[in-house]
């Protein structure tokens, strides 16, 4: 016969921590902690099989698990001296769910349980405090009409609203007893009304009524969402526990706490914790009295503090963790809640993470595993202060492209953002979306806020290689970059004004608010280190030019994954002589242009390959269409027909040409090589310039060419002519540079037919941004308007462009390994879009078999930790 | 010992029409013609092995193939008791290429081979004609100059210029037998200077340096390239026919001609063909004298009449097709030089093809297999007149969009092209590209041209629906729709001036030129009902309107595969119903928009409904992105503004804020009715009322909802949900109309889980226009710039959305066919991208188990006959 019900207390506690899926998470703990002999106030646990029978019965109690509940009671009746509904010495029970996950959602507690009039009369008898025990009987009125009875909260409110107002309080413990008394009275009378059931008067009645609501709330609708929207299955129900109330205040000698075995925001290694003496544990959280530090309990009461602290560092030795504990202290009597791992700051989270495998506590595969890879971009980057934050409400929530905290005056534009930079400002960009003409202010922008565009629009994937802090696709915004005017969540912000973006939650503040610097301590090194004693995976980087690249190889990067030679076309008089060459009127007139243009990329590419002094390279021909380069705005356009000696109408007549309706689909990638191969000969020819100099002054170099949006082997193989004739022409004969020749796998057409593809192509890289797109059909930069909604909705889970959709996307990725190993075995493979620094998509790489991932330089240390972890977790 | 050479003659001929492999298309049919007792000129052919083997030897003749081509010479002289080389009676040879399949790039003819200065003149005493003989004898030193030793036909050019300048004479056959001589020696020398060898003298060593330039060309850059283009394979290489010359010209008992056995431009079952007396097979060709027609050669020469009726009759009797024959009379005696497969009219071609199996020559598989689907096309619309054509330049070339010919008044918008039409003229709309706000400016043209858009551009794919004649995508065109100017070919066009477009050549004319209409005899009736007969797809129609569907059913299509509701969005009150919905505030202002547009939706689907008769309509729910609803002119914004009362401000606010930067990507498909339920409710609503009134009246329906751009189940069971509780709403629970629910197969993602997607739909129809722009990357509109040049340069062989791309889309079709009836064994799958009317790929559809194509009305009996013929090739 399964047994039902577990009891835990001082003595003959029947559960343990390993029980978790039939005891649930909360009643494992409590009977962990009494085996321990911690100090638990007793009582038991139905279990979750329990609850699986509940609903097989018809949602029943079984006989059996009636009897067993009834044994249980009286063995804690034992334990506590006292009597579930006895007049004279009544035991109060608490009565909560505890799954084996973590679930919100379901019922959640009721306190007081057994309390009814006359055993309120043996209460005050006891305690000498009568307000207390018509306070926590109007509680549980309250608690047990709602949750179990179903009556709307509101009702309770109006009810108790108006009375406070009759009797001219603000404050429920202004009330008076006979006010109590007169709640109690009402509750009891409307819940009647309600319902057409009374409040149930016994005892063992309220209960069994309890223990059934929470039974049943296991599947009510809000539950059944939570599972299905987390993916939660094979849970068998929720277990209850039933457990004696302990009173924190029942005067000078009680009092109640909740303490950490380290410091939560730092990571030291101190006790932590806050109580308040003659109090429950509503008051520490409500703030109406200010709690005082953990360690001055140690005078007020010094052997209950010294039995605490013996008991938490038992839990954490015995958890292996920080654990998160609540304590009530009964006339003398200390009693352990609830204890729990604790969460933790980021800083906090590495610092105990080392430490702890420096005190031997744990080995370093667990401090590995420990540490939620998203999190240490919070060490990465500057951060509003959080108490300053808590004071200011958000204007409105967009996406968070790019984390950390700005503040800074707003600038509608370019111009403005280099002027008021220059000026000594602080500058936040505002725009309703960003191109690669906006490099420049970004540049010189803290952050940056646009109103449309999603997780990878232009604005967050800059911003996010710029470290810099991004909110993006903030729809509510309106931004009228003419008049240079924001209105945002009611309010009008002109240019100059300041303003505070947080990117890590997406939040917009008016005015300052002020950011704290982040600090990378010796034990974030340390940290990273051990991660790579276990990953397989190789972590590069995404970045286009030197300061990047300084950045990324400060993280630990291995290589560059993605060099994006077009960001290189930008900067000052290059984007010039790119507009010429677009320009052109034939063949010759852009050689003479790209003559002009190789320079600049030659010097780019010495100091990259100076800097990766030996680390591979990967740079990626010209990727965007032509007219991303040309100038938008009227002013632009005169000034470049004025440049150029071209006329106006002449140049709008080009961008006629050159406009396309779904640029993203169009003469771009090698397409634009195939049509115009003058343009790729150019870029080959600076690469293996660039190559040859450092080279030969002694700095080992590793160029991979790789060509963008192949989706036919054909296209490969035209361009594969073009760098191989060009490489041999500048290296010569018996050149020391070796180079690979490879292509992104992007486009759908590429991943399905990579057998063919693999022939060719020394490498692959994924670009999984645009394969995304194509995959699913999403242009990022337009997806604001819908994917929020589908998330919302539950028809996406993730934002697919911050999380590789494994399911789809991660087919192709699969296939395109797969047949590209089957023509060469040993093809290096990476992936360079921006799932690569995202740690679930770093686990898919793993498992996948790529060979490496490049990410922004700000996120090689997370895709370092994921790495390591995948390769834990696999073992 | 293999074979090398084969005889053919009136005796001994060895060879026959099954040794196609080592004797090639014209060794085999010259020995098939002797062995029927045809009077062909005797010869020999050197076998294709003879040419594997001539590599092998490095490219040398081996002594075993000299043997038997001295043996087989000799037989040659005997039957024509003439000798090669022969002073006195000198036989003179034809050496011409022949590989088994038709492969133009390799070396093709040299005549009169065998003379020199001695046996010119036996062949002057023989013939009495000195001036024949010497311009043979020309004749044959500049073939062989050029072809066999490799000097280029320009310098022969000049020296028969530069002595046709100095005699003052305009033509060849104006140049004395003086001349004459004079080229032939000028000839001579300057083939000595550029290649510092003789022509050779000696007969035998012409007959074998010709032998060995036929097969050394095999390998020539032209016919690898030919050979790699076509695919064609596996190929041992060509052969090489020698044969005895005939001459036509040898006086008044002498005559060449050509001849068919059917009339190849209607079919009619008569002897066809024309003949010139005294003249040589160039001469009927050139044009400088007028041929005569076949049927007065019965009184010129009335033997040589009978036996050539007898011998085309025995021909296609032994053929079994129409022949195409050349023969020439030498002295009252006749010869056939060549008959093969003669090329016809489409008109012919059914024809033929219906009779023959109305005569027992052919069986009904033989005939459906015998005529190319595209043909098809030709009877289906006006065509230019060809002889009227002919006296035209082009203008410039564009995409062949959609077929047929039109002759109009060029305008340049919608307001003009319905004036000019409604004064009576016919109008050609030109324009940069069209957008669905054109369609009444198309639907008042005969036909569209445009400078932008690809094969399946809107102008494209809305012209082939509506059977209008459609050149795209003619970059040379500048249109300036604001000045109402074309600029093409260096002519300057106005609003109004005459235009002529040829659609399926893709050319443009100025001025008019005269159109034919098409005859749609009752041949073309029985070649369908053979089609039917044998093919297992089933064949539908795209049709959104009432005519659409009308024509498609005179077509004989099954159902409609494709209706596409927002083409119901343009038209007149209803698109303003449409731009209010989009501009409103609210959800109700949205609802109440949608009650003005539904009366018209459900009107229309009544319209189809009974149309129909039983048959099924996929109806496809809204598609596009809202923007294409919203007027681009300011001239209409400001209209629009007054209409509802919205200032100009608001509604560019709006129009910005529905901009996309990618819209084939973008907020559109099941996206919009996700964010927006209200319009699907609307559509559904719509759907269902009008099947439930005209089911009423007695007429079966069979709605199919077909739920667009599906990436997701998730989104499939969003949509399922809303269509099934309107339908359970609409119809009542007793109803007799039975609908099914499914979605497009567009996205590569849907194709990738088809199987969890088959769950919940019950049919799947393959969009495969948008899964080739997403699967390929190619934007359908952005193509123009880059997929010809593709073509152009080998690295695609087809434009992918004319023909599918089974390598790339094909594979994410096939999966979705296996992964989608995995769940579902008998889910039935169509196609309605314009594909479906597209032969190779219908074949593909067949191949993959599709249950049938839809494509537009006009290519209904394309579609039939490419499935029966993809039915009797599986065979």
């Amino acid at each position: 016969m399964t047994k039902h019900v577990y009891f835990f207390g001082a003595e003959k506690t029947e559960g343990k921590k390993e029980l978790k899926d039939i005891l649930g998470g909360k009643g494992a703990n409590l009977a962990e902690m009494s085996n321990l002999g911690v100090p638990v106030p007793p009582g038991f646990t139905i279990t979750t099989e329990t609850c699986a029978e509940f609903y097989e019965e018809g949602e029943q109690l079984s006989q059996e698990a009636m009897n067993e509940i009834e044994e249980n009671l009286a063995k804690l009746e034992t334990a506590m001296n006292a009597k579930l509904g006895d007049t004279e010495n009544p035991l109060l029970l608490s009565v909560r769910s505890g799954a084996a996950v973590s679930m919100p959602g379901m019922m959640d507690t009721i306190l007081n349980l057994g309390l009814n009039d006359e055993t309120a009369q043996g209460l005050i008898k006891k305690s000498g405090n009568e307000r207390f025990v018509w306070d926590s009987y109007r509680r549980l009125v309250q608690m047990f009409g709602g949750v179990v009875m179903g009556v709307e909260h509101a009702y309770f409110e109006k009810i108790l609203d108006k009375i406070k107002e009759t009797k001219g309080v603000n404050y429920d413990d202004e009330l008076s007893v006979e006010d109590l008394k007169e709640i109690v009275k009402k509750y009891k009378d409307m819940i009647r009304e309600k319902t057409e059931n009374e409040f149930p008067n016994s005892a063992k009645e309220q209960l069994l009524l309890a223990i059934k609501a929470v039974f049943g709330s296991w599947n009510n609708e809000r539950a059944i969402t939570y599972r299905r929207l987390n993916d939660i299955k094979g849970l068998k129900g929720t277990a209850v526990n039933a457990q004696a109330m302990v009173f924190g205040n029942m005067g000078e000698t009680s009092g109640t706490g909740v303490c950490f075995s380290r410091d939560p925001a730092t990571g030291e290694n101190v006790f932590y914790g806050e109580y308040l003496m003659n109090a429950q544990g509503e008051d520490v959280v409500a703030g109406i009295r200010t709690p005082k530090l953990i360690s001055t309990l140690k005078e007020v009461m010094p052997n209950a503090y010294e039995e605490l602290v013996d008991i938490y560092k038992k839990l954490e030795l015995h958890y292996k963790d920080m654990q998160d504990m609540e304590f009530t202290i009964q006339e003398g009597r200390l009693f352990m809640l609830q204890t729990r791992t604790g969460k933790r700051t980021a800083q906090a989270a590495v610092r105990m993470a080392v430490e702890m495998v420096h005190e031997n506590l744990i080995d370093k595969k667990t401090a590995l595993l420990r540490i939620d890879p998203n999190q240490l971009d919070q060490l990465l980057h500057k951060q509003l202060d959080p108490v300053a934050k808590q004071k200011h409400n958000s204007l409105g929530k967009g996406l968070p492209a790019s984390p950390g905290g700005a503040v800074g005056k707003i600038a509608f534009d370019n111009i403005s953002a280099v002027e008021m930079k220059k000026a000594g400002d602080k500058v936040v960009l505002v725009r309703n979306d960003t191109s690669p003409e906006d490099l420049i202010g970004m540049d010189a922008a803290v952050g940056i806020l646009t109103a449309k565009g999603g997780m990878t629009s232009h604005a967050a994937v800059v911003a996010r290689g710029m470290g810099k802090c991004c909110v993006s696709g903030l729809g509510d915004a309106k931004v009228n970059e003419e008049e240079r005017v924001l209105k945002l969540g009611g309010q009008t912000f002109k240019e100059g004004d300041y303003i505070t973006l947080d990117g890590t939650s997406g939040d917009v503040y008016a005015g300052q608010i002020p950011t704290i610097d982040p600090e990378l301590t010796g034990n974030f090194g340390e940290l990273m280190l051990l991660a790579d004693e276990f990953r397989k995976l190789g972590v590069r980087t995404n970045a286009d030019t030197p300061r990047d690249a300084k950045q990324a190889i400060k993280f630990g990067a291995e290589g560059i994954g993605l060099c994006r030679t077009e960001h290189m076309f930008f900067e000052g008089e290059r984007i010039k002589a790119v507009r010429e060459m677009i320009l052109a009127k034939d063949l010759e007139g852009r050689k003479k242009a790209l003559a002009k243009i190789k320079p600049y990329q030659k010097e780019d590419f010495m100091a990259l390959f100076k800097i990766m002094d030996g680390k591979p390279i990967t740079i990626r021909l010209l990727d965007p269409p032509l007219h991303e380069f040309l100038p938008k705005e009227e002013a632009d356009i005169k000034e470049l027909s004025e440049e150029l000696g071209v006329s106006i109408d002449v140049l709008k007549q080009k961008m006629d040409e050159l406009h396309e309706v779904n640029p993203m689909l169009g003469h771009r990638g090698c397409r634009l090589a195939i049509t115009y191969p003058e343009i790729a000969e150019m870029q080959v020819e600076a690469i293996f310039e660039a190559a040859k100099e450092v080279a030969d002054s002694g700095i080992e170099v590793h160029p991979e060419v790789m060509v963008p949006l192949i989706g036919n082997v054909t296209e490969l193989q035209n361009q594969k002519e073009i760098i191989i004739s060009v490489a041999e022409k500048v290296l010569g004969p018996e050149s020391k540079v070796k180079y690979l020749i490879g292509t992104m796998i992007e486009v759908p057409r590429a991943a399905l037919t990579a057998d063919e593809i693999a022939k060719e192509a020394e490498f692959f890289s994924f670009g999984t941004n645009d394969l995304t797109q194509m995959t699913l059909g999403f242009s990022r930069d337009d997806v604001g308007k819908f994917v929020p909604e589908y998330i919302k909705k539950g028809i996406l889970e993730k934002d697919p462009f911050q999380v590789l959709d494994q399911t789809g996307v991660g087919m192709l990725v699969e296939m395109a390994v797969k047949k590209g190993r089957s023509v060469k075995e040993n093809l290096k493979i990476g992936i360079c879009g921006e799932h690569g620094g995202e740690p679930t998509s770093v686990e898919f790489c793993h498992r996948t078999g790529l060979n490496y991932v490049s990410c922004s330089p700000f996120r090689v240390p997370i895709a370092k930790l994921a790495a390591a972890q995948a390769a834990l977790r696999e073992k």
